[in-house]
């Protein structure tokens, strides 16, 4: 399988610039053969000005962008995409929005068939997994179905946060509402990816980079950490 | 409308007991009419350990507990009600299960026509409201619609969280969170209940609560705080 994916957990590291965090990740996953890489601004209200933001940063790393709001067919903008990055925002509204658009069945395509790389970051990376059941943000919107592209057989939490010893706050925490995920039968395992950290894909081969560890929850096994660098290939296969 | 309702942001207050910070105004609310209390567990994996703790908790201050899920037609159950307690846990699940025994229409019913006592905590609190659309929880189930029982018109936000100047976690913040929904058209306004504060609604009047201020957002204003003892009770005619 060519599929080449590069999951980021956030699109904005604290104290720096958009993508900067992750720019060299960039350059080297979209390499010098992709000129142009179509966006997808769909988890934001205002698509222009993300597309702006999106295209202004991508241009610095010498990749020209399209906004696939704009494009008059975007299934046929999907189609003929070299590369495909779909930004943050609010998962409901995105894959509502990928839904309304018959794009997520084309994307899928794309991906895994034709191997057109695809960068997803925070919302985009939840996306690219087996559903949005783990994801983070307010369900501001009703899609059609939970069930997402399906670029991996595994869940992501992006933004992943560990418990703060010192809250006072009764919410659920972050590993509670997961764990709670993992009461309902036949839930695939969650890879908590930290601020900072992000997944590459090749083919059948997973890595672990950035600058922080990663929590791996399997249903009915204890958490595990894993440390940038890590080959988590295995989540692949056997680890559902 | 002989509408009474007790909604409340969170079960357990930092450093209390489960129900603790609201058991007076759990008692006056049901009073010494009411005698058993039908207990809704659906939010939590484990029914049974959920409603012991809502059935030892509630027999203290004097009532006795059914659980729904003990009745053999659940539905009946609720016809038969005295008074109604939903309690806290995953808000997705709640809604879920709410749809699948049949009882949205059947506790709306009851409340707003025969004037049933209901109070609800956390995700029993939203599911309350016109919809789900701005729960903190996380999407671990597919609800057949976000639209909730309806027995006020406009949304709750539970733990209502303050954006903290020190984090350096870029996710969203809660009113980042809100505003984003105030995004999409026809969405009523949001009440942000902190922790510690509660609603309390007798027919068309709407009094805040407890001991933290509520945090009002209504789309295209700017947000505004109310102190606890406000009169909210525009909240149910013009304040869409």
């Amino acid at each position: 399988m060519s599929r080449r994916l590069l999951l980021v957990s956030n699109s904005t590291l604290y104290g720096g610039g958009y993508l900067q965090h992750c720019e060299h990740n960039i350059s080297h996953f979209f390499g010098k053969q992709v000129k142009r890489v179509l966006f997808v601004p769909y988890a934001l209200h205002d698509r222009d000005a993300y597309t702006k933001t999106a295209r202004d940063k991508l241009k610095s790393l010498g990749y020209e962008v399209d906004g696939v709001h704009e494009a008059a067919d975007p299934v046929e903008a999907v189609r003929k995409a070299e590369a495909i990055f779909i930004g943050g925002g609010n998962t409901f509204r995105l894959l509502k929005a990928l839904y309304d658009n018959n794009l997520v069945n084309e994307i899928k395509k794309r991906v895994l068939q034709d191997g057109v790389p695809y960068m997803g970051s925070s919302a985009g990376t939840n996306v690219a997994t087996v559903s949005i059941n783990t994801t983070n943000d307010m369900p501001i919107v009703y899609p059609p179905s939970f069930s997402a592209i399906g670029l991996v057989p595994f869940n992501i939490n992006p933004h992943y946060l560990d418990t703060d010893p010192n809250s006072r706050h009764m919410g659920e925490t972050r590993e509670q509402r997961i764990t709670q995920y993992h009461e309902e039968l036949n839930t695939p395992c969650v890879l908590g990816l930290r601020e900072g950290s992000m997944l590459q894909v090749e083919g059948n081969t997973v890595t672990l980079l950035g600058t922080t560890n990663a929590r791996l929850f399997q249903r009915g096994k204890e958490p595990s950490e894993h440390a940038p660098g890590s080959d988590l290939s295995f989540l692949l296969t056997d680890a559902q």
